[in-house]
Protein backbone atom coordinates (compact mmCIF):
# COMPACT_ATOMS: atom_id res chain seq x y z
CA UNK A 1 0.00 0.00 0.00
CA UNK A 2 2.88 2.23 -0.22
CA UNK A 3 1.71 3.60 -3.17
CA UNK A 4 -1.80 4.37 -2.26
CA UNK A 5 -3.03 7.76 -2.36
CA UNK A 6 -3.18 8.75 1.66
CA UNK A 7 -7.04 8.29 3.08
CA UNK A 8 -7.09 11.27 5.66
CA UNK A 9 -10.27 12.56 7.21
CA UNK A 10 -10.85 14.68 4.63
CA UNK A 11 -10.54 12.03 1.93
CA UNK A 12 -12.96 9.65 4.03
CA UNK A 13 -15.93 9.00 2.43
CA UNK A 14 -19.29 9.79 3.99
CA UNK A 15 -21.79 7.34 1.88
CA UNK A 16 -20.58 4.39 0.45
CA UNK A 17 -23.24 3.66 -1.68
CA UNK A 18 -20.69 4.86 -4.40
CA UNK A 19 -17.23 3.24 -4.35
CA UNK A 20 -14.21 5.12 -2.88
CA UNK A 21 -10.91 4.69 -3.84
CA UNK A 22 -7.07 5.79 -2.89
CA UNK A 23 -5.65 3.82 -5.93
CA UNK A 24 -2.86 5.81 -7.21
CA UNK A 25 -3.07 4.03 -11.09
CA UNK A 26 -6.77 5.16 -11.28
CA UNK A 27 -6.01 8.66 -10.42
CA UNK A 28 -3.60 9.22 -13.07
CA UNK A 29 -5.74 7.28 -15.45
CA UNK A 30 -8.47 10.09 -14.55
CA UNK A 31 -5.64 13.01 -14.37
CA UNK A 32 -4.21 11.43 -17.95
CA UNK A 33 -7.63 11.68 -19.77
CA UNK A 34 -9.16 14.88 -18.67
CA UNK A 35 -8.03 18.86 -19.78
CA UNK A 36 -9.88 20.31 -17.23
CA UNK A 37 -9.74 20.80 -13.13
CA UNK A 38 -11.74 22.99 -10.82
CA UNK A 39 -9.42 24.70 -8.03
CA UNK A 40 -11.04 25.42 -4.91
CA UNK A 41 -9.17 28.31 -2.30
CA UNK A 42 -10.70 30.48 0.31
CA UNK A 43 -9.07 34.22 0.58
CA UNK A 44 -10.69 36.21 3.28
CA UNK A 45 -13.28 33.57 4.34
CA UNK A 46 -13.97 33.67 0.10
CA UNK A 47 -14.58 30.64 -1.33
CA UNK A 48 -13.31 30.46 -5.43
CA UNK A 49 -13.74 27.23 -7.03
CA UNK A 50 -11.66 28.78 -10.53
CA UNK A 51 -11.50 25.81 -13.69
CA UNK A 52 -8.01 25.88 -15.19
CA UNK A 53 -6.01 23.10 -17.41
CA UNK A 54 -3.59 21.45 -15.29
CA UNK A 55 -0.81 18.50 -16.44
CA UNK A 56 0.57 15.38 -14.61
CA UNK A 57 3.96 15.34 -13.94
CA UNK A 58 4.84 11.81 -12.51
CA UNK A 59 3.27 12.10 -8.43
CA UNK A 60 2.57 15.84 -9.26
CA UNK A 61 -0.46 18.10 -10.51
CA UNK A 62 0.87 21.13 -12.47
CA UNK A 63 -1.13 23.93 -13.07
CA UNK A 64 0.36 27.56 -14.60
CA UNK A 65 -1.03 30.63 -16.04
CA UNK A 66 0.45 34.77 -16.45
CA UNK A 67 2.91 35.95 -14.07
CA UNK A 68 0.55 38.96 -13.52
CA UNK A 69 -2.37 36.83 -12.24
CA UNK A 70 -3.30 37.67 -8.75
CA UNK A 71 -5.06 34.06 -8.38
CA UNK A 72 -1.83 32.10 -9.15
CA UNK A 73 0.06 34.46 -6.67
CA UNK A 74 -2.52 33.45 -4.00
CA UNK A 75 -2.42 29.89 -4.80
CA UNK A 76 1.57 29.84 -4.13
CA UNK A 77 1.33 31.36 -1.60
CA UNK A 78 0.97 28.22 0.59
CA UNK A 79 -2.90 28.24 1.08
CA UNK A 80 -4.48 24.84 1.46
CA UNK A 81 -6.12 24.33 -2.38
CA UNK A 82 -8.47 21.43 -3.64
CA UNK A 83 -8.40 20.43 -6.79
CA UNK A 84 -11.16 17.79 -8.13
CA UNK A 85 -11.10 16.48 -11.61
CA UNK A 86 -14.27 14.93 -13.02
CA UNK A 87 -15.43 12.78 -15.86
CA UNK A 88 -19.07 12.36 -16.49
CA UNK A 89 -19.29 9.16 -18.45
CA UNK A 90 -23.00 8.54 -18.40
CA UNK A 91 -26.81 9.33 -17.55
CA UNK A 92 -27.95 6.29 -15.59
CA UNK A 93 -32.17 6.26 -16.33
CA UNK A 94 -33.63 4.27 -13.97
CA UNK A 95 -37.13 2.89 -14.01
CA UNK A 96 -38.22 5.46 -10.87
CA UNK A 97 -36.89 8.82 -10.95
CA UNK A 98 -35.70 8.18 -7.46
CA UNK A 99 -33.45 5.83 -9.13
CA UNK A 100 -31.53 8.53 -11.94
CA UNK A 101 -28.07 8.69 -10.91
CA UNK A 102 -24.97 9.63 -12.85
CA UNK A 103 -21.74 7.05 -14.09
CA UNK A 104 -18.42 9.25 -13.39
CA UNK A 105 -14.97 9.15 -12.17
CA UNK A 106 -13.86 12.05 -10.14
CA UNK A 107 -10.65 12.63 -8.35
CA UNK A 108 -10.32 14.70 -5.57
CA UNK A 109 -6.81 16.14 -4.20
CA UNK A 110 -6.07 18.27 -1.52
CA UNK A 111 -3.22 20.05 -0.65
CA UNK A 112 -0.39 22.77 -1.22
CA UNK A 113 0.83 24.48 -4.19
CA UNK A 114 4.85 25.59 -4.94
CA UNK A 115 5.55 27.53 -7.38
CA UNK A 116 8.46 25.79 -9.83
CA UNK A 117 11.75 28.49 -9.82
CA UNK A 118 13.99 26.32 -11.88
CA UNK A 119 13.85 27.21 -15.44
CA UNK A 120 14.76 24.04 -16.81
CA UNK A 121 11.90 22.65 -14.62
CA UNK A 122 9.73 24.96 -15.86
CA UNK A 123 10.48 24.29 -19.49
CA UNK A 124 9.50 20.65 -18.43
CA UNK A 125 6.46 21.74 -16.77
CA UNK A 126 5.42 23.78 -19.95
CA UNK A 127 5.72 20.78 -22.53
CA UNK A 128 3.71 18.34 -20.02
CA UNK A 129 1.10 20.62 -20.86
CA UNK A 130 1.36 20.93 -24.17
CA UNK A 131 1.20 17.24 -24.43
CA UNK A 132 -1.64 16.96 -21.89
CA UNK A 133 -3.88 19.31 -24.48
CA UNK A 134 -2.35 17.10 -27.78
CA UNK A 135 0.50 14.52 -27.71
CA UNK A 136 3.22 15.63 -30.29
CA UNK A 137 2.21 19.21 -30.09
CA UNK A 138 5.45 20.23 -28.35
CA UNK A 139 7.71 19.35 -30.96
CA UNK A 140 6.18 20.80 -33.88
CA UNK A 141 5.14 24.33 -32.55
CA UNK A 142 7.42 26.94 -31.78
CA UNK A 143 8.70 26.36 -28.18
CA UNK A 144 9.19 29.06 -25.65
CA UNK A 145 11.27 31.93 -25.50
CA UNK A 146 13.31 32.93 -22.30
CA UNK A 147 10.98 36.19 -22.04
CA UNK A 148 8.08 34.06 -22.43
CA UNK A 149 9.19 31.18 -19.68
CA UNK A 150 9.28 34.18 -17.84
CA UNK A 151 6.43 35.35 -18.32
CA UNK A 152 4.76 32.27 -16.80
CA UNK A 153 3.93 30.98 -13.44
CA UNK A 154 3.82 27.21 -12.75
CA UNK A 155 2.81 25.63 -10.18
CA UNK A 156 3.14 22.13 -8.82
CA UNK A 157 1.37 20.16 -6.05
CA UNK A 158 1.97 16.60 -5.06
CA UNK A 159 -1.19 13.84 -6.02
CA UNK A 160 -0.84 12.36 -2.20
CA UNK A 161 -3.63 13.11 0.08
CA UNK A 162 -6.54 12.70 -2.36
CA UNK A 163 -9.22 10.23 -2.97
CA UNK A 164 -11.79 8.29 -5.98
CA UNK A 165 -15.18 8.27 -6.07
CA UNK A 166 -16.96 6.54 -8.95
CA UNK A 167 -20.12 5.18 -10.49
CA UNK A 168 -20.55 2.84 -13.11
CA UNK A 169 -22.85 -0.10 -14.25
CA UNK A 170 -26.94 0.23 -14.93
CA UNK A 171 -29.25 1.58 -13.35
CA UNK A 172 -30.22 0.28 -9.27
CA UNK A 173 -33.60 -0.12 -9.31
CA UNK A 174 -35.90 -1.32 -6.14
CA UNK A 175 -36.72 -4.81 -7.02
CA UNK A 176 -40.59 -3.81 -7.13
CA UNK A 177 -40.13 -1.12 -10.39
CA UNK A 178 -37.95 -4.30 -12.26
CA UNK A 179 -41.10 -4.80 -14.66
CA UNK A 180 -42.31 -1.15 -15.05
CA UNK A 181 -42.53 -0.73 -18.58
CA UNK A 182 -39.99 1.89 -18.65
CA UNK A 183 -36.97 1.68 -20.90
CA UNK A 184 -33.70 1.34 -18.67
CA UNK A 185 -30.49 1.87 -19.02
CA UNK A 186 -27.57 3.90 -19.03
CA UNK A 187 -26.73 6.62 -22.40
CA UNK A 188 -22.78 6.70 -22.13
CA UNK A 189 -21.54 10.50 -22.86
CA UNK A 190 -18.02 11.17 -23.95
CA UNK A 191 -16.11 14.36 -24.94
CA UNK A 192 -15.48 13.94 -28.94
CA UNK A 193 -12.95 16.21 -30.65
CA UNK A 194 -15.18 17.35 -34.03
CA UNK A 195 -13.27 18.76 -37.16
CA UNK A 196 -10.55 20.94 -36.91
CA UNK A 197 -11.18 24.35 -37.60
CA UNK A 198 -8.00 26.03 -39.11
CA UNK A 199 -7.11 29.58 -38.26
CA UNK A 200 -8.55 32.01 -41.03
CA UNK A 201 -4.85 33.40 -40.63
CA UNK A 202 -3.08 30.14 -41.22
CA UNK A 203 -1.17 29.89 -44.82
CA UNK A 204 -2.77 27.96 -46.98
CA UNK A 205 0.10 24.98 -47.41
CA UNK A 206 -0.43 24.16 -43.70
CA UNK A 207 -1.06 20.18 -43.69
CA UNK A 208 -2.85 18.99 -41.08
CA UNK A 209 0.10 17.04 -38.50
CA UNK A 210 0.09 13.28 -38.21
CA UNK A 211 -0.36 13.48 -34.35
CA UNK A 212 -3.38 15.38 -34.28
CA UNK A 213 -5.03 12.76 -37.43
CA UNK A 214 -4.36 10.31 -34.80
CA UNK A 215 -6.17 12.25 -32.18
CA UNK A 216 -9.15 12.17 -34.38
CA UNK A 217 -9.67 9.15 -35.55
CA UNK B 1 -29.29 46.03 -16.87
CA UNK B 2 -32.07 45.44 -14.16
CA UNK B 3 -31.62 41.69 -15.43
CA UNK B 4 -27.97 41.24 -15.11
CA UNK B 5 -25.97 39.61 -12.92
CA UNK B 6 -24.45 41.45 -9.82
CA UNK B 7 -20.85 42.25 -10.55
CA UNK B 8 -19.37 42.58 -7.57
CA UNK B 9 -15.15 42.30 -6.11
CA UNK B 10 -15.65 38.34 -6.21
CA UNK B 11 -17.31 38.38 -9.73
CA UNK B 12 -14.56 41.18 -11.10
CA UNK B 13 -12.34 39.46 -13.47
CA UNK B 14 -8.51 40.62 -12.84
CA UNK B 15 -7.10 39.77 -16.06
CA UNK B 16 -8.96 41.14 -19.39
CA UNK B 17 -7.44 38.59 -21.63
CA UNK B 18 -10.46 36.53 -21.82
CA UNK B 19 -13.92 37.96 -21.44
CA UNK B 20 -15.70 38.29 -19.02
CA UNK B 21 -19.88 38.79 -18.97
CA UNK B 22 -22.39 39.24 -16.75
CA UNK B 23 -24.91 38.27 -19.43
CA UNK B 24 -28.36 36.54 -17.31
CA UNK B 25 -29.07 35.05 -20.96
CA UNK B 26 -25.31 33.13 -21.11
CA UNK B 27 -24.87 32.03 -17.91
CA UNK B 28 -28.66 30.51 -18.49
CA UNK B 29 -27.62 28.81 -21.60
CA UNK B 30 -24.40 27.38 -19.92
CA UNK B 31 -26.35 26.29 -16.95
CA UNK B 32 -29.15 24.89 -19.76
CA UNK B 33 -26.50 22.69 -21.23
CA UNK B 34 -24.70 21.04 -18.42
CA UNK B 35 -25.35 18.78 -15.80
CA UNK B 36 -22.73 18.66 -13.58
CA UNK B 37 -21.23 21.72 -11.35
CA UNK B 38 -18.53 21.98 -9.24
CA UNK B 39 -19.38 23.16 -5.33
CA UNK B 40 -17.07 24.67 -3.63
CA UNK B 41 -17.32 25.63 0.26
CA UNK B 42 -15.24 25.49 3.50
CA UNK B 43 -15.66 23.46 6.78
CA UNK B 44 -13.12 24.19 9.62
CA UNK B 45 -10.90 26.42 7.30
CA UNK B 46 -10.71 23.12 4.40
CA UNK B 47 -11.66 23.68 1.24
CA UNK B 48 -13.72 21.12 -0.68
CA UNK B 49 -14.83 20.64 -4.15
CA UNK B 50 -17.20 18.28 -5.01
CA UNK B 51 -18.75 17.75 -8.32
CA UNK B 52 -22.80 17.55 -8.40
CA UNK B 53 -25.80 17.28 -10.73
CA UNK B 54 -27.91 20.32 -11.19
CA UNK B 55 -30.89 21.78 -12.05
CA UNK B 56 -31.95 25.50 -12.60
CA UNK B 57 -35.38 26.56 -11.60
CA UNK B 58 -35.97 29.89 -13.42
CA UNK B 59 -33.68 32.38 -11.69
CA UNK B 60 -32.39 29.53 -9.28
CA UNK B 61 -29.47 27.05 -9.06
CA UNK B 62 -30.61 23.66 -7.34
CA UNK B 63 -28.68 20.60 -5.91
CA UNK B 64 -30.19 17.56 -4.06
CA UNK B 65 -28.83 14.83 -2.62
CA UNK B 66 -29.82 11.83 0.02
CA UNK B 67 -31.23 13.44 3.45
CA UNK B 68 -28.65 11.85 5.20
CA UNK B 69 -25.42 13.36 3.09
CA UNK B 70 -23.58 15.22 5.53
CA UNK B 71 -22.31 17.26 2.89
CA UNK B 72 -25.62 18.47 2.40
CA UNK B 73 -26.63 19.47 5.80
CA UNK B 74 -23.24 21.83 6.13
CA UNK B 75 -24.17 23.25 2.70
CA UNK B 76 -27.90 24.26 3.93
CA UNK B 77 -26.22 25.51 6.83
CA UNK B 78 -25.83 29.31 5.52
CA UNK B 79 -22.12 28.50 4.69
CA UNK B 80 -21.31 30.69 1.51
CA UNK B 81 -20.40 28.17 -1.37
CA UNK B 82 -18.93 29.24 -4.71
CA UNK B 83 -20.72 26.70 -7.72
CA UNK B 84 -19.29 26.46 -10.83
CA UNK B 85 -19.97 25.19 -14.89
CA UNK B 86 -17.12 24.90 -17.01
CA UNK B 87 -17.95 23.70 -20.61
CA UNK B 88 -14.27 22.94 -22.71
CA UNK B 89 -15.55 23.99 -25.95
CA UNK B 90 -12.11 23.73 -27.77
CA UNK B 91 -8.20 23.52 -27.54
CA UNK B 92 -6.46 26.18 -29.39
CA UNK B 93 -3.48 25.07 -31.21
CA UNK B 94 -0.96 27.84 -31.89
CA UNK B 95 2.10 28.19 -33.70
CA UNK B 96 3.76 28.67 -30.13
CA UNK B 97 3.43 26.99 -27.45
CA UNK B 98 3.28 30.30 -25.56
CA UNK B 99 -0.16 30.88 -27.40
CA UNK B 100 -1.78 27.53 -26.61
CA UNK B 101 -5.10 27.90 -25.04
CA UNK B 102 -8.45 26.53 -24.49
CA UNK B 103 -12.42 27.31 -25.75
CA UNK B 104 -14.40 27.46 -23.07
CA UNK B 105 -17.50 29.11 -21.14
CA UNK B 106 -17.48 29.28 -17.29
CA UNK B 107 -20.21 30.33 -14.72
CA UNK B 108 -19.01 30.77 -11.07
CA UNK B 109 -22.09 31.42 -8.72
CA UNK B 110 -21.53 33.16 -5.23
CA UNK B 111 -23.99 32.79 -2.08
CA UNK B 112 -25.44 30.86 0.49
CA UNK B 113 -27.75 27.36 -0.47
CA UNK B 114 -31.62 26.71 1.47
CA UNK B 115 -33.59 23.67 2.13
CA UNK B 116 -36.48 23.77 0.06
CA UNK B 117 -39.33 22.30 2.63
CA UNK B 118 -42.23 22.66 0.69
CA UNK B 119 -42.90 19.17 -0.57
CA UNK B 120 -44.85 20.44 -3.93
CA UNK B 121 -42.19 22.61 -4.54
CA UNK B 122 -39.44 19.36 -3.48
CA UNK B 123 -41.44 17.37 -6.04
CA UNK B 124 -41.10 20.12 -8.71
CA UNK B 125 -36.98 20.51 -8.16
CA UNK B 126 -36.93 16.80 -8.52
CA UNK B 127 -38.77 17.28 -12.10
CA UNK B 128 -36.66 20.13 -13.01
CA UNK B 129 -33.21 17.60 -12.24
CA UNK B 130 -35.11 14.58 -14.30
CA UNK B 131 -35.62 16.96 -17.27
CA UNK B 132 -32.28 18.53 -17.24
CA UNK B 133 -30.88 14.81 -17.24
CA UNK B 134 -33.42 13.88 -19.89
CA UNK B 135 -36.26 16.26 -21.13
CA UNK B 136 -39.20 13.81 -21.14
CA UNK B 137 -37.91 11.51 -18.43
CA UNK B 138 -40.60 13.24 -16.28
CA UNK B 139 -43.83 11.82 -17.14
CA UNK B 140 -42.29 8.32 -18.13
CA UNK B 141 -40.44 7.23 -15.48
CA UNK B 142 -42.17 6.06 -11.80
CA UNK B 143 -42.30 9.23 -9.80
CA UNK B 144 -41.09 9.62 -6.36
CA UNK B 145 -43.28 8.58 -3.92
CA UNK B 146 -43.90 10.50 -0.90
CA UNK B 147 -41.28 8.46 1.76
CA UNK B 148 -38.68 8.82 -1.62
CA UNK B 149 -39.47 12.51 -1.55
CA UNK B 150 -38.86 12.79 2.12
CA UNK B 151 -35.81 10.94 2.21
CA UNK B 152 -34.42 13.89 -0.72
CA UNK B 153 -32.94 16.79 0.01
CA UNK B 154 -33.51 19.62 -2.27
CA UNK B 155 -31.24 22.98 -1.85
CA UNK B 156 -31.95 26.32 -3.82
CA UNK B 157 -29.40 29.75 -4.20
CA UNK B 158 -30.38 32.76 -6.29
CA UNK B 159 -28.52 33.27 -9.41
CA UNK B 160 -27.64 36.65 -8.72
CA UNK B 161 -24.23 37.40 -7.69
CA UNK B 162 -22.10 35.38 -10.82
CA UNK B 163 -20.05 35.46 -13.29
CA UNK B 164 -18.92 34.76 -16.89
CA UNK B 165 -15.62 34.02 -18.60
CA UNK B 166 -15.22 32.84 -22.14
CA UNK B 167 -12.93 32.36 -24.68
CA UNK B 168 -13.73 31.28 -28.31
CA UNK B 169 -12.40 32.15 -31.87
CA UNK B 170 -8.63 30.76 -33.30
CA UNK B 171 -5.38 31.11 -31.80
CA UNK B 172 -3.80 34.72 -30.82
CA UNK B 173 -0.53 34.48 -32.39
CA UNK B 174 2.49 37.16 -32.32
CA UNK B 175 2.68 38.67 -35.73
CA UNK B 176 6.17 37.30 -35.88
CA UNK B 177 4.96 33.81 -35.42
CA UNK B 178 2.05 33.92 -38.23
CA UNK B 179 4.16 32.34 -41.16
CA UNK B 180 5.87 29.36 -39.43
CA UNK B 181 5.04 26.41 -40.60
CA UNK B 182 2.99 24.76 -38.26
CA UNK B 183 -0.74 24.19 -38.09
CA UNK B 184 -2.49 26.42 -35.84
CA UNK B 185 -6.59 26.49 -35.49
CA UNK B 186 -9.46 24.78 -33.37
CA UNK B 187 -9.81 21.44 -32.24
CA UNK B 188 -13.28 21.61 -31.24
CA UNK B 189 -14.52 19.04 -28.46
CA UNK B 190 -18.16 18.55 -27.38
CA UNK B 191 -20.04 16.20 -24.88
CA UNK B 192 -21.06 12.97 -27.20
CA UNK B 193 -24.20 10.87 -26.01
CA UNK B 194 -23.44 7.92 -27.32
CA UNK B 195 -25.91 4.50 -28.20
CA UNK B 196 -27.88 3.38 -25.05
CA UNK B 197 -27.19 0.71 -23.32
CA UNK B 198 -29.62 -1.12 -21.92
CA UNK B 199 -30.13 -2.37 -18.45
CA UNK B 200 -29.07 -6.21 -18.48
CA UNK B 201 -32.67 -6.60 -16.09
CA UNK B 202 -34.59 -4.81 -18.55
CA UNK B 203 -37.16 -6.14 -20.23
CA UNK B 204 -37.36 -7.35 -23.63
CA UNK B 205 -39.92 -5.71 -24.76
CA UNK B 206 -39.50 -2.32 -23.79
CA UNK B 207 -38.71 0.19 -27.02
CA UNK B 208 -36.29 3.43 -26.66
CA UNK B 209 -39.27 6.19 -25.65
CA UNK B 210 -39.10 8.92 -28.18
CA UNK B 211 -37.67 11.53 -25.81
CA UNK B 212 -34.34 9.65 -25.91
CA UNK B 213 -34.33 8.76 -30.02
CA UNK B 214 -34.56 12.64 -30.22
CA UNK B 215 -31.53 13.13 -27.78
CA UNK B 216 -29.42 10.64 -30.07
CA UNK B 217 -30.22 12.26 -33.26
Amino acid sequence: MTNALTQSPKTTLKQIRERASYDRDLAYEILDEGLLCHVGFTVDKEVFVVPMSYARDVDNLLLHGSIASRMLKTLANGLDICVSVTHLDGLVLARSVFSHSMNYRSLMIFGKAELVLDSNEKMLALKKFTDQILPGRWDDARQPTEKELAATSVLTMPIQEASIKTRSGPPSDLKKDLDLPVWAGVLPIQSCIQAPIADPAQSQNTPLPDYMEKQLT
